[in-house]
């Protein structure tokens, strides 16, 4: 069946990115628009792969030492207002509560844009001695910002994030943190959802307002603009000083703690949809994936009983290691299913016919490649898994060959135009390190400092925009 | 040690049981109050009970064949006024935001106080046929209402919560959803909580805001009020007709929906507390303690490493089936970690000095009978595993017998209004159904008709207040 006969066709990846992905979204069931400007609703499909990603990560979190905790939603405008940076950063997003309960209220509440006032205002009372450190505390929540142009996952008025929000002792320790939680962020996004990325640390232009350093992960698109896929911040003493945060110590000095905070979003799915999907719809790595295997039975009225016996047969034998489903609706063809199956990305496929049976067989198709083989029922479990292991493997393997042919190193300004233009990816390139160079760049090409990696380049050049001799080479895209 | 000589002392609970409430709750560092007024913040203690309720409850939602989902934080005014009964519910405890983004906004928004609203509003675009139906789905959520008087848990302006909101074909179906829902939290609260319930359906006054019919789980708390745990809403077509969730059947008639929506929040923590708490602080069910069993060794400079050895091999071999924590800290006294650890209720102790080494033993020593005894070493582990199950059938049955000693039948309104002030617990008495005597007997005494039960008395008897026949015996208590 070509995919032109499919019912739920989707326009092509390659000529229309930008519909692609707002189909793919809705098609495969992950989300959609609400009569809400700006809010999105989340499907269960999409819901299941959130849970899937956010139990990963929570399991991540509590393997170092963090814990999970609940603050409030609101924060009072003059909490917000206390960090000059950060209240600048964010108060253009704020959505206001204004009236409760049918009475003015005496000072407006921001709904979160992201925690650090609140949560700070509330660290001060809980840390009194070096004893109360380091505090490690996660939280998994919804925040609003108020988004002009918003796209599902990538940029909504509300969406579903985690914000970790730790306190220490020392200024070692805040920046030790802060990037154990960027190299959690790194093994989530590359061994769990199968995503290559670039780790290196924000330009003070692109700094998260308050923050000390921001440190992120940049992945990219398969449309070759770059996302922010996580960041992890050093605070140092910002928000401690005026949230007045402090200790004593050990040494009998009372002292200023260090802080850090580190998130990631629902905007993740939006990465592995952009990542990963392809013309059929959704391909989900196999660790994450809601179904990771699924269950066709081709039958007629004379086999039927058989044939769903054997696939329920099979549905028990995958059900303990895999998450497993076995379509038996009798309303859709199997290839109008196989095509559905596809759309919603997931990785392995059992077709069963009364053949199979006979030959004590059956049919295994890949998401990730389509390749179709046919395997003996024996040692199916087994095959399962390492088909499953293989898919994930090579879904990543696929996206860091995409990542580096769409990578390279430019000099020359009039060239990095052009390859911005024309070919977007990321350039990596000389840069002299100054925010006006930075800011001219970002006006003339769209395209901004994505973040100067942590991998050196190892040589010298010249500032592509100034010419002024530098060491730093960065990485430039445009971006979601 | 007796507990006069802890540090962290706290009232008695037939004293005072509300400052003994709030106490426990500061004190084992379950929430707190924030400088938001009616806001709490759930620290990790608390919160890890909730997310072991949370987990505990999602499977069983998961195996009746439920899916989670999540929706907009927002309802327009417009949607939210759209069933009468319903805004006139929740109206007066909503919070407004009316500017985003430094704009006022063309139409205020509320924060949901419960998501019937938005989610219908959604849902009319979801159904379309019959074969749409049945849509199961929960979301776990924060919701907000704006509350006068508050209390930890109980009543907080923000608080967290499941809500399960369903579509279904006929009446039938939303009827059995409605009383499975139910069940649901019947079995949480009597198999996992250790809390004994009374489910009935509630009168016409108390039912929830836009329902045909409300059902709840009603528990007796330690002081003698009543706790509505949990409420499952048959909602009938009411939203359906004004949201317009119409759906085409299988005879090709145009038909409304019928719906049901059910919850249970973080109150389900108090109720924990209020119910199984003592004068020595919290008391955890094993199977929702976020601790069940805490090992504190016990020794001296000159035996330190043999003790921590042996309490590090015991953790070891416990932690692959307990939630276990060993406790070296070395700033406290055994003595004081004991009073703690009961404090924060943690099921089972274990205590282990150079001497239960010598002897191959350890102490035992359980939190709801406070018995200490010598176990051997050999079995520790079945021992440990029999010891929680006896721990949370012996909570049940102590919960069980309080609800028992504490709730009779009652015919005669002077010996129930003396009965009422003095001995609260709840009374079950002959009521004619007349919503005029209800809201007397409210008045008059400040005890409601908690619910109808569905285990009937088998008698006829004469209204408590009016005198007229009646074969209605319900349950009347002061409640939360």
């Amino acid at each position: 069946m070509s995919k032109k006969e499919f019912v739920k066709d989707i326009p092509l990846k390659n000529e229309n990115f930008s519909s692609w992905y707002t189909s793919v979204v809705r098609k495969a069931e992950l989300s959609d628009y609400t009569s809400l400007k700006g809010c999105m609703v989340i499907k269960p499909y999409g819901f299941a792969l959130w849970e899937n990603i956010k139990n990963t990560l929570d399991n991540k979190f509590k393997a170092t030492g963090h814990k999970n905790a609940y603050f409030p939603l609101f924060i009072p405008e003059n909490l917000l207002k206390k960090e000059a940076e950060h209240v600048e950063g964010f108060a253009p997003e704020v959505a206001w509560v204004t009236h409760g309960g049918n009475e003015e209220l005496e000072e407006r509440l921001a709904i979160r844009p992201t925690s650090e006032a609140i949560i700070c205002s509330i660290y001060s009372s809980w840390v009194k001695s070096y004893r109360d450190l380091p505090i490690l505390i996660n939280q998994w929540a919804n925040v609003v910002r108020w988004e002009k142009v918003t796209r599902l996952f990538l940029r909504t008025t509300e969406f579903l994030w985690q914000e970790g929000h730790t306190v220490h002792r020392t200024a070692k320790e805040a920046e030790e943190e802060t990037l154990r939680m960027l190299d959690v962020y790194i093994e989530l996004l590359e061994k769990d959802l199968a995503i290559p990325v670039i780790p290196g640390e924000k330009t003070e232009r692109e700094k998260f307002a308050g923050a000390l350093r921001t440190y992120s992960v940049e992945a990219l698109m398969g449309d070759g603009k770059a996302l922010q896929a996580g960041t992890s911040h050093n605070l140092g003493q910002h928000f401690a000083k005026v949230f007045n945060i402090k200790f004593l110590d050990e040494d009998q000095i009372e002292k200023y703690a260090w802080q850090t905070s580190w998130g990631v979003s629902t905007r993740l799915i939006g990465a592995v949809i952009m990542v990963h999907g392809d013309d059929y719809g959704l391909k989900l790595p196999p660790k994450i994936a809601p179904i990771q295997v699924v269950i066709v039975p081709i039958f007629r009225k004379n086999n039927k009983d058989a044939v769903l016996k054997e696939a329920d047969r099979i549905k028990a034998l995958l059900a303990p290691n895999f998450r497993v489903e076995l379509d038996i609706r009798e309303e859709y063809t199997p290839g109008w299913k196989f095509n559905e199956w596809e759309l919603k990305g997931v990785p392995l496929r059992i077709e069963l016919g009364p053949r199979d049976i006979e030959n004590k067989s059956v049919v295994l198709v890949r998401r990730d490649t389509r390749e179709k083989n046919v395997y003996t029922m024996e040692n199916l479990e087994e095959q399962v898994g390492k088909l499953l292991n293989n898919i994930q493997e090579n879904m990543f393997l696929q996206a860091k060959k995409f990542l580096d042919d769409n990578t390279r190193i430019i000099e020359d300004y009039e060239l990095f135009k052009k390859e911005i233009e024309e070919n977007k990816g990321f350039i990596i390139a000389p840069w002299c390190g100054g925010s006006e160079c930075e800011k001219n760049i970002k006006t003339e090409t769209k395209a901004t400092i994505r973040n100067i990696p942590f991998k050196k380049i190892g040589k010298k050049g010249k500032c592509i925009y100034c010419g002024k001799e530098t060491e730093l080479y960065v990485y430039f895209a445009r971006s979601y």
